[in-house]
Formats: C-alpha cells, structure tokens, sequence
C-alpha cells in the first residue's frame, strides 16, 4: 500500500500523526519560503507543506511538482494557521518530511477543476482526466450508489436477478437492431438486445416469480440529443400481481431512493393520471408536475365573437400563469416567436393581463367584452396579476402538444422547475395502440406483449383505437424515468392482438414463436417494468445530460472519441466472417 | 396479487388460516374419494386436497388438471395426517374451497424433476421449462446470491461498481473479437469487449482508485467444452497498492464467501505457492490441492541402472499413492492406457508397489535391485501399502504435465476429489513471457501491461524468458477461478516490453495509443484481478459445467437452440449496414 490515509480522511485529531498519503498534484504555489501543494485523490484534498528552511533540497523538489503529478508524501499532520472551512480536511495539512515522484504528467490539455476550460469535444476525448473532476467524479458514485441500493431493495424482496444473454435473435419489429456477425454459422448474425423482454417473459414461464436485471441494451436509433447507442435498463417482471402491485413495489423503490440518496422523505402516494388527463391538462404523456397551470378548454366561452381564428377551430384552450400580467409586450412577443419556431409549430398565441383592477386587458379585445373576457378569467382561475396565454388549432392533440411546449417555457420563465424539487406521478391506462402515419396501420404503443384492461376487451373487435392498455408509465420532473405494462399470458389473446397489429400468423410465428410455444407450457399471469438508469441517475444528480452519469460515452455519431471506436477492421477479420463491405473507404 | 402467500411458506402454525395460492401442478393423485396435487412455485411445493364428499364438481375439476397447469387455489390451511418431513411444507395442506385454472398447459417434452428424462438438447430447447427444475433453479439462485455477496463486500471496501462500453474498438491481439458493424459509420466495427482490461486502467488513470465490474465478457473462439462465447467477469482494478494488498482483499473476499453461501469458515491464510514450484510439483498452474500426491524426481536414483527408457530421459519422476498397492494388473493396465491417450501422450507408466512387509515390487524389477527400489521408498516416502507410479520423457515440461493428469486420475480414482471440500491456493510469480511455437515469439503470458518484478528487471535485456512478474492466479480445487497483475505504470518500461513483445512503436501506438497516452498524465501505480463468476458459481455449486449455472446458455456452435440464434438478416439489414455476406445459403 502506498498510503496509510486517503486525501479525504484526516482532521484535526489525527495532529501529531506520521501519515504516508498519495495522489495527485492539484496545484502548487508557493509563499516565502514555504511551498505548498494540493494533494487530490477520489476522497478528497489534502494541503502540503514544504519549507526551505527545514529541507531547502525537499523544497526545491516540490517547486518543481506540476499539475497532475502523481507523488508519494510521508510527513506530519499538523494544524493549520488558516483554516480552509469548505474542505473536510481543511483543519490541518502535511508537514512533507520525504516525497516522491511515482510519475511525471505532460500539461493536462484542460484544468482540472469544477469549472473547467475544456470544451465537449475535449473532454470526451480526454474522458480519463475530465473524470478526475469532482463534479463528474460525484455522478458515477451516485450512479453506483443507486445501483446498489436498487439491487437490495430488490433482493430484500424476493427478486433474483438473472442475467439474459446479450447474443441473442434479431427482431426486425421496433428499433434497429445492432447485430453481430457469427463466424461459427457463416452468413448469420446474432443481434444485441433491445431490452430483455422476450427473455424475462421466459423466465417467468420458467417459475422464476421475481426477476430484476441491471442490464446494458443497444438500439441503432439516429441519436438525438441525450440518446446513447448502449444504455442501462433496471429491467423487472414479476408474476402472479396485478398492475396495483407493480406500482406498489416500485413506488417504493423509488421512494427508498429519494431517502437514501437525496435525503427527501415521500409520505404521500405517488399521484395518478389517466393518459387521457395527460395528454388533455399537460398535452403530454410525461407532465411535469412541478407546478400546476393546467391547461384548461374553453372553446364554449371564446367561440361565436368573431374571431375567426378560434371560432373555425377545433381546440381552444390555455394557461394561466400566475403572476405574469407583469410581462412586457416584448416577452410576449418572443413567447409568441417561441411557439412559433418550427419545432412546435403554432400559428400564434393569444394573451390577456387581469389587471390590478380585476379588468382583463386582451390582445383581442376587439371581438370580446369585458363580460365575456370575465368569463374566461373565471374559467381559467385567473386573479388580478395573472397572464392568461391560449392557442387554438385544427388538431387537438397537436394543439395540446404546442401548448405543452408553452406551459413548460412559462415554468422555466417563472423558475417553477427546480432541480431540487421532485414531482413523482404514474401515467395509467395508456392506449393499446396507436396510429402510425408511416406505416399506415395500428401500433403496439409500448410492445405486442402489452395486455388490454379487461373491460375494454370487448372493443377489440369494433374499436381497438379504443382500447386502453394495463401500461404505466413512472414520470418525474416531466421525464419518463420508467415504464411497463401487464402482458398477456393467453395464447389466445395474444394471436388476436397480434392480427390487430397486422402480423400474419406466420410472421408472428417467425418473430415471435419461440415465446408463443413457451407460452402453451402453463404461462403465469406476469407483468413488469424497466427504469432507465442513465436517465434515473442524471435526474438524481441534477444534470441537464445523460452524458454525465456515464463513464464513457459515445457522441452524436456513435463515436467513442477517447477510443476512437468504430473504426475499420482488418481484411483478415473481415475474411473470417465471410463479409465483404460495400461502403467507400476514405 | 394472485395469492396470499407463496408455496414454500405455510407451517404448521398457520393451521386453520384461509389461503390464497397459485402455482403450477406438480402431479394430480386420487385415494378414494380424495385428489391429491402438488402445487409448485419457485419457494417450494404444498400439497393440495379435493374431496368428492365436499365438493364433487370441484374435485371432479381437480381430476382434470395436467401436469404444468398454473393454477390458483384458495382454502383452508389443515395438518396432515401423513408428514412428509422432506417437505419445509410437509406438515400442512390446503382443503381447496375454490379453483380457478389461470392457464393450461401441452404435455412437457420432459419431466420437471430433479432426475429428469430430458437428454440435454431438449432440456437447452425448451431451457424455460428447465429452470422449472429445482436442480437448477437453485444454481441460478446462488448466482444471484453471489453477485449480490460480491458486490456488497467490495462497496463497503470503497470499489466504485463502473460501467464500461460494450460497443469498443477492436484489439487484433489475443483472441478473436465479435464485431459490430455500425450503419452511421460505414465501413467501420466495433468491437465486443474480451474484458474491460485497457478501460479499467484508464479509470485508475482518472483517479477512480477502486473499481470493480460485474460484467459480460465476449470472446469468439472455437468453444471447447465448457466455454461460453459470452461469460461473466467480476472485474476488480486498485490504485496505489501492491501485490500483496490485491491478494489480501481477494482473499478475504473469497473467504467471506465460502461463510456466507456455503458455511465454510476458513480461518487460514490460503497457501502460496510459486508458478515454478506448482510446475514441478503438480505440473501445472492450476494444481488441486485438496489432496497432496506431489511430484517426485527420481533421476538420481533410476537413473544408470540399464532401464534405457529412463536413462535417455530428461526427466524421471513419480508420484506416491497412499494405498493404492491393492491396485491390480488389470486396473495399472488401465492407468497405462490412460496415459497413452493421445489426450495426454505418453508412452508408459512404471509403477511399484511396497508390499506388507516393506518390499518394493516394480514393474521393472529387472533392472533394479531392492536397494535402489528401497532407496526410492524413502524418496518417495511410501509406507506398506502405497503404490509408486513413475514417468518419464525428453521434455521435462511436458512430461510433468503428462503426470499431472495421472495424479488427478489418482485422485478421482482413490475419492481425493470431494465437491465439498475446497483448496484454495494463491499461484504467484508467474513468468512474463512464454515462448509461442505458432508465433515463433516470446508471447505475454498474463498480457502486455503486466508490470515484471522490480528485481527481475534487469534481465528483461538479457533473459526476458526468465523475467518474471508481479502476476497471480487464484486457484481453488483445480480451477483457475482467478488472475490478475500489476500493472506497468510507467510509459518507458511499457515501450519497452512492447518492443519485446514484437510490437513496432507504430503497431504498439495504433492497438494501445490511447492507453500510452493516457500514461502521460499522470497514471497512479495500479493492478487488479478479475474472476470468472461462471466458474466460481458452478465450483459453489459442484457443478460439472458452467452451463446449468447460466440462465440462457449456448451450444458448442455458439448457438442458442431456444432463440434460434444466430440466424440469417433481413437484406434490408445488410443493406443498410452495407454489407454483403459470401457465405452459401443453406
């Protein structure tokens, strides 16, 4: 061992003691004839103190320390002249009676500190020195601080965890697949999972009852911002429960780690909300529930004035946003620019202040009088110092989903979105299916195994867009942290629901079939879930990114920077596996 | 929730209690007027009872559940009248009042018993109903003991459990990789990690200090028996420690887990023993020692007696079996035959048994006269009773390896190999380098980073076959259940063993630049070790394959006959990835 103590670990009763320490030059700096030097390692920061007039030869050698230097220091801990009382080992520093040099750094090409001057690009290909910061340092142990206390709070309660092979069968339905050449059956590939679905559904037919998985999936998707090739699932199936009991057990999960790791005591029940009261208070599967400011509809009151643009649509309806009467006529012009941009798509944006008074002032007085502007403040809940925002459009739900986007920039606008505030909620009763433009036909919302409420069942026949799903989804902050459903243990059921999704018998006998025959040997009634780690972990640490909480991430390309992986193969290898590649060379 | 409590739960105590269970039938049996059935879930079995007095429709239906049926029962706890005391459950059963059968089920293709019908094909085919299987059930719950066990002990000891990408670069050295084309970089693989080995240096360069993975390892060879194309590693890496302190943590962690999952308290230090003394006394790196039987080299004394085969031979040598005089001609026969398998190659066997009274008889008698065999007695320290078994060869290496396989002969035959007791051993020292036929170059034998011993160096110029490095092996019962070494830190000595090693500085910088570079920053002293958590399981479990301790296991082809994996792609697939197969269609 090259050290008795870590960089983190000595306070003022341990003055006196000859301690041996190791780690990394933070920096040096020097004061008369004193030199002193930051000593860092994971714990924590340590103060040296070198002096000429004790050891001018030991001086010397520490004015010579740069940045990033690995050393070895014995000496003594003494009590420090100036205490430093945001470190824990502020109280004391090393009096360096022998030091040694275990290896020399080159200039680090960004400093190593909480606010560094390395950008993205830099930092990710120089992954190994960005994670000696403590700010990203802290994400990966609370990262496998979480991990950990979800395997035993999972444990605790029966659940095994299994691990699912990663070379399995491509399924062509859903993502694409990553796939991987087998050199032992030529022409034939093994693909990487999208996520063990089929595979836990298995071990539940095989009587495992509890099983969980902290489990890496790929999905070849065009990665959108905060999207990774490979991510991190917290896979779980349990049997013989209903979907009360899946939302019992993991609401505790989380509950446990909200206490555990962010010191927050949830009391209540986690609230509950149809899709249906989803997509129509918050136009969003996902609402954030941080602040309030429902939409509320109110084509009844504003219809039939004259105003052409609300009067010939489908939707009208809006937000108040308490307190924003204060709003200049330039902030509500670049509200309007906002939900104009392209990316939401509204046409425009109607606003009206209750003043002081209690007079609503619009920007559309014209058609509307007080009586009526009155009306609507009554509807909406609005008081005097309020702003009253609608939109209005053809579509609905497309209206809803731009008038989502507004509500979430008025809460950002108005600070209503705290990184330290959480707001747990469950989406239930999700659609069986929704429509695909693209494809022209019905689809599985969250996958084929998914179970219809068995009230609804009967629909399936005459109006499966109807049909709600035993699907839940965990929300917080406006993430989807999670998500699953109860899935169909009837074979029966399940032949059925895969001719409303259009797959012929054969094809669902070719993509699903092993799970099919698994399914006649005495299937249990099972159901599950999978949270997202990298999401849960970032949503944890207050991060804008996923990027953060991982060791080694991949960029916007799929590229491992630090690795620079992907990268070509040699022809041999090529040759083994029997592939011949098309794609221009550089 | 389905039911009240699980199979395995209800005792005695809980007698007259109304219960809900579900489960699957185990078997149906009619006495009189009475079914009987044995409802099993993954916590055990309880015996139902149906009563054509108290119900006739209900133990009519009862009649009609098939073996696998999932069924849910609810009704009265009552004591047996007949205890089955093999049974945690034996003492109670269930006066069924209501049935409800969740699922049916198709006859199995094998029986779900402990000895079942089902030849191991069948058994991999419908691997879901397998885990039915207690016998292997309880393997994968040890598994998940385990992993849980590991990853407890090493957090509360500062390890910091890290994920590291599956998607990474490929390494032409060592083994064969399984690559993965990417679409959105055409032309260009990644590659399946054989093991974290460079990723988890770079954590100790960015400061992580203790980090361990419980991680999917992939590698693409031709499987031997008893290889997985994919297996798991319990991957371990330390900063600022030496050899000693890796061996100290391991090891405690081995220990710790022999109390927890298998109530064996081992109190000792596990032994040491050098890779030179484990060649020539066991004749391999890995030898068993739960029983002794070590090697013995005779040269001085059967040699220049006119037994030409031993007296050209570079090696003489033998071991003692205690015992084992009784041995007849026919079994020695056996033995020599043994050794003649092509497997081992040998030419022959001398053996000599010491009588009753103290004699040798040899199967060379001819040559030696009872002074010399008497000689050999006492070297070989045989008593009455013993029986001496002597080979001999050119290649002193390889004829130690050839007695090496008859001394775990010897011990399977005389009962030395009991699964329940464990020998665990440290094998230290091994050498830098071993020398590669099929290369005609000195190979690493742990690989390139390992760090030679400081005393050692100086030879690297002169004698780098003799070199030896900081570099051990964690053996138990035979099994190399573990490795590891410390690490090179420094950039010069690294160049250098590449450049023994037949790297050019250009080949050394495109495999590992990233590493070497990494090097330059600051790279801390480290080492670490990784286990096989396949092997520990089965070696836990007494198992004779890894397989029945992985949940989804593959073929000797690499296949998965459940999935049907790997398979053909869709074109459309190929195209995309712009690729073309060469390979025939079936």
């Amino acid at each position: 061992m090259y050290r008795t103590h870590t960089c983190g670990e000595l306070r003022l009763s341990n003055a006196g003691a000859s301690v041996t320490l190791a780690g990394w030059v933070q920096r040096t700096r020097r004061m008369g004839g004193m030199t002193f030097a930051d000593l860092r390692d994971r714990y924590g920061i340590t103060q040296l103190v070198f002096s000429e007039e004790a050891d001018s030869s030991l001086n010397e050698a520490a004015q010579k320390l740069g940045r990033e230097y690995v050393i070895q220091v014995t000496g003594q801990v003494r009590e420090r002249e100036s205490k430093n009382k945001n470190l824990p080992t502020g109280e004391i520093e090393i009096v360096v009676k022998e030091l040694r040099v275990l290896n020399e750094s080159v200039t680090p090409p960004f400093t190593i500190e909480d606010e560094t001057d390395g950008g993205d690009d830099l930092r990710m290909k120089y992954r190994y020195l960005d994670l000696r910061r403590q700010v990203v340092r802290k994400n990966l142990e609370l990262r496998h601080e979480m991990a950990f206390k979800v395997r035993k709070y999972l444990s605790e309660r029966n659940f095994l965890e299994i691990e699912t092979p990663v070379l399995i069968g491509s399924t062509p339905e859903g993502a694409r697949d990553f796939v991987v050449p087998s050199r032992m059956n030529p022409g034939q590939f093994y693909a990487l999972p999208q996520s063990p679905q089929t595979l836990k559904q298995l071990l539940m037919v095989a009587g495992m009852d509890r099983y969980f998985q902290i489990v890496k999936c790929f999905r070849d998707e065009d990665l959108r911002a905060d999207r990774q090739p490979e991510f991190t699932q917290i896979d779980c199936e349990m049997s013989f429960i209903e979907q009360e009991d899946i939302l019992e057990v993991f609401e505790g999960l989380m509950k446990s780690l909200f206490a555990d790791l962010r010191g927050i005591e949830m009391k209540e029940q986690f609230q509950r909300m149809t899709w249906a009261d989803a997509m129509k208070y918050y136009g969003s599967d996902k609402p954030d529930l941080r602040f309030g400011m429902p939409f509320v509809e109110v084509m009844d009151i504003m219809q039939g004035h004259g105003f052409s643009v609300f009067d010939g649509a489908k939707y009208v309806g809006g937000i108040c946003a308490k307190g924003a009467a204060t709003y200049t006529r330039k902030q509500l012009d670049q509200l309007t620019d906002y939900v104009k941009r392209p990316q939401i798509g509204a046409k425009g944006l109607v606003y009206a202040r209750v003043e002081a008074d209690g007079n609503v002032k619009s920007s559309v007085d014209k058609f509307y009088d007080q009586a009526t502007l009155q009306q609507l403040k009554a509807k909406m809940g609005a008081e005097a110092g309020d702003l009253i925002l609608l939109m209005s459009g053809d579509d609905a739900m497309k209206t809803r989903k731009q008038l989502c986007e507004l509500r979430l920039e008025m809460g950002n606008q108005l600070g209503l979105r705290d990184k330290n505030k959480f707001a747990c909620l469950w989406v239930v009763d999700f659609p069986m299916y929704e429509w695909s433009e693209e494809e022209g036909r019905l689809m599985a919302m969250h996958h084929p195994f998914t179970s219809p409420k068995l009230e609804d069942v009967p629909m399936l026949d005459t109006d499966p867009a109807s049909v709600r799903a035993n699907a839940y989804d965990m929300v917080i902050n406006g993430v989807e942290v999670g998500g699953g459903s109860i899935r169909i243990h009837d074979a029966q059921l399940q032949a059925k629901i895969f001719k409303i999704l259009g797959f012929t018998p054969e094809k669902a006998q070719e993509q699903f079939g092993f799970l099919m025959n698994a399914f006649k040997y005495g299937a249990p009634p099972h159901g599950g879930l999978a949270f997202g780690l990298d999401r849960l972990v970032s949503l944890f640490a207050g991060l804008d990114s996923i990027r953060d909480c991982i060791a080694f991430p991949k960029n916007n390309s799929g590229r491992d920077v630090m690795l620079d992986a992907p990268a070509a193969l040699d022809q041999k290898q090529l040759d083994e596996l029997m592939l011949v590649s098309t794609a221009k060379k550089d």
